[in-house]
């Protein structure tokens, strides 16, 4: 088993995400073939080594990879399962239960389609950015069903594992719930608070720092692909959509009372702490060297340049307090491996290091 | 006029802003004594070169940086001006209309006190991640009234140039207004999407990718120091979180309504398109190059890598399509200086150039 088994594959779509996938393939040594409606794209793909534009003999494909706008998915993948008899056809598609559902409707055998989402892509679209590393340590969701034979499934994990990518197998409604609220819903909520924006005074956008950029930048993205988006999964959205606006309501009503603007900064915190990892790191990751903090600034310097200058990442930094002593100590988190390294640097240094 | 009108200077609060700022004037030459309530912050602060732990000598003090927590600026203010009877007082806090009125209160005269507002920071804080670079190119506003005399304003004006960062002179109401829009409102639909996190199963979390990482970041800023300004400037806030209540009631009743969708979507594209500069940049200081797409992927592939090994910077690249012909046009935006390099590279590969 290996990517002879998904080689050759065909790609129908050459935005970012099928340009991606066509790069990694291509790059593993699978035979990629790329198909769009737009021919620039499909020209843009391969000139950035995503594939082939010559069309494959459809008896041949092995897998079939649909990277089309969400609300064409369904019907590409009908066509691909149709016309490519010996291929298993996968998508890219955010929502998952549509698809099925409108497949279904159409009374075809879906043997050979196992859903797909790979969790990657950018606010920018098109095949211009596309990189085989895209998908590196990335989720990506395979929604297989019951009725998918082992042998579909697992070519539909070759070409995750072939992407470099973490699987993750869930069903279609379970996926749905959690994009609703991870991706769509703050997506919505970006759109919102950047549709402000556009009624603000321009005089006054002149102040915006980069918090403002961070929170509506994802409100720059394709609105043709997120309004399919938002259609195919508007239960779990609206579900989000009303949580906010009781919490929008409460805030309005008690801005003047500290204690709700605490607890609603403090649950704010709790939610980002709630995100897995920091820069992509789970907390197991890190490991933090504690030290004193010597009581002159000149020592702190030289620990500062020494940590540079031996090369040791730091990943974090943070002062602690003792309530007894008037200096307080420095925690500092860096990967595993340095920990040895930094704990050496600081006994050298002749600080005192807290275990 | 130079550094010598703000030498020495004292900055009070040694948190990030007050540290960088320490930074910057320590490196420009300006002599700097650090004070804070919490000394292991003060040490932390000069060991990274923000300046000494000394106390000056009350009478030379020519300039007093009040940077700490917003809640007690104006008592820290009031106490400067008169500790320090030579010093020109300012802040750098995110609300200017409170603090003048508190100060108001207080019957003090305020002829040495010019507000300020450096506008950058970050989600994280304390002196650790201190930097002298922290405000080049950032906007520092300078809420000066009436009463100020032109010296007074002067040592503000410089202090913000020794910084590097460019000066903007807005009066209070009407920098609370703005900051309202652009940073307050947007914490708080940062700390309301981030609540909802809190709130969901952590198998979900574990498909969260970037864009709700961004969306929610400064969600993870200090709960008291953002308490104490939204406190500052509840009814300016409270107008947008108003308006986005309306623009979200709206989108719940009608989420299965396209055109309520693209509406949305689209408001929320301008939105971010309104905000100035791309990158830090302002979009007259890129230019367009625009060529034709060859029909055969090798020559693409050619100009990206040509393009790269040149030294080009791209800043943004998109594609372009012409309805009357099968193949588009890229359009590489690059810095002036380089638009030539990137034609007569063009011109080498035997493409067309569209002016």
């Amino acid at each position: 088993m290996g990517i002879e088994q998904i080689s050759p594959a065909l790609i129908i779509g050459t935005g970012l995400v099928g340009a991606s996938i066509g790069c990694a393939l291509s790059e593993a040594g699978v035979v990629v073939h790329l198909k769009d409606r737009d021919r620039s794209h499909a020209i843009v793909a391969a000139g950035r080594g995503a594939g082939r534009l010559e069309a494959p003999d459809p008896a041949q494909v092995k897998l079939v990879v649909v990277a089309t706008p969400p609300a064409v998915i369904a019907q590409v993948v009908a066509a691909s399962l149709e016309k490519y008899p010996n291929a298993v056809v996968t998508d890219v598609g955010s929502v998952k239960t549509r698809i099925t559902s409108d497949l279904q409707a159409l009374h075809i055998n879906l043997r050979r389609y196992v859903g797909g989402h790979p969790m990657a892509g950018s606010h920018q679209s098109g095949p211009l950015t596309a990189a085989p590393e895209l998908f590196v340590d990335r989720t990506w969701v395979i929604s297989a069903r019951p009725e998918n034979p082992d042998w579909a499934v697992e070519r539909t994990r070759q070409l995750a594992l072939t992407c470099q990518a973490r699987i993750r197998e869930l069903d279609a409604a379970e996926h749905d719930r959690a994009v609703a609220e991870v991706s769509h819903f703050p997506q919505l909520v970006a759109s919102l608070t950047a549709a402000r924006l556009a009624q603000v005074p321009s005089e006054d956008l002149r102040l915006a720092g980069q918090g403002v950029r961070d929170v509506t930048r994802i409100a720059a993205s394709d609105v043709t692909m997120w309004r399919q988006i938002v259609s195919a999964n508007t239960a779990p959205i609206r579900e989000q959509l009303v949580a906010m606006r009781d919490d929008l309501d409460h805030l309005i009503g008690a801005l003047d009372d500290p204690r709700v603007v605490i607890d609603l900064l403090t649950r704010g915190n709790e939610g980002v702490r709630a995100l897995p990892g920091k820069r992509g790191k789970r907390p197991d990751e890190v490991i933090s060297v504690v030290v004193e903090i010597p009581d002159a600034p000149g020592a702190l310097g030289q620990l500062f340049a020494s940590i540079t200058t031996n090369g040791v990442n730091i990943e974090d930094l943070s002062i602690e307090h003792d309530p007894d002593r008037p200096a307080g100590y420095l925690s500092i988190d860096v990967a595993p491996e340095r920990a040895d390294a930094l704990r050496q640097l600081i006994r050298e240094h002749g600080w005192g290091l807290r275990s």
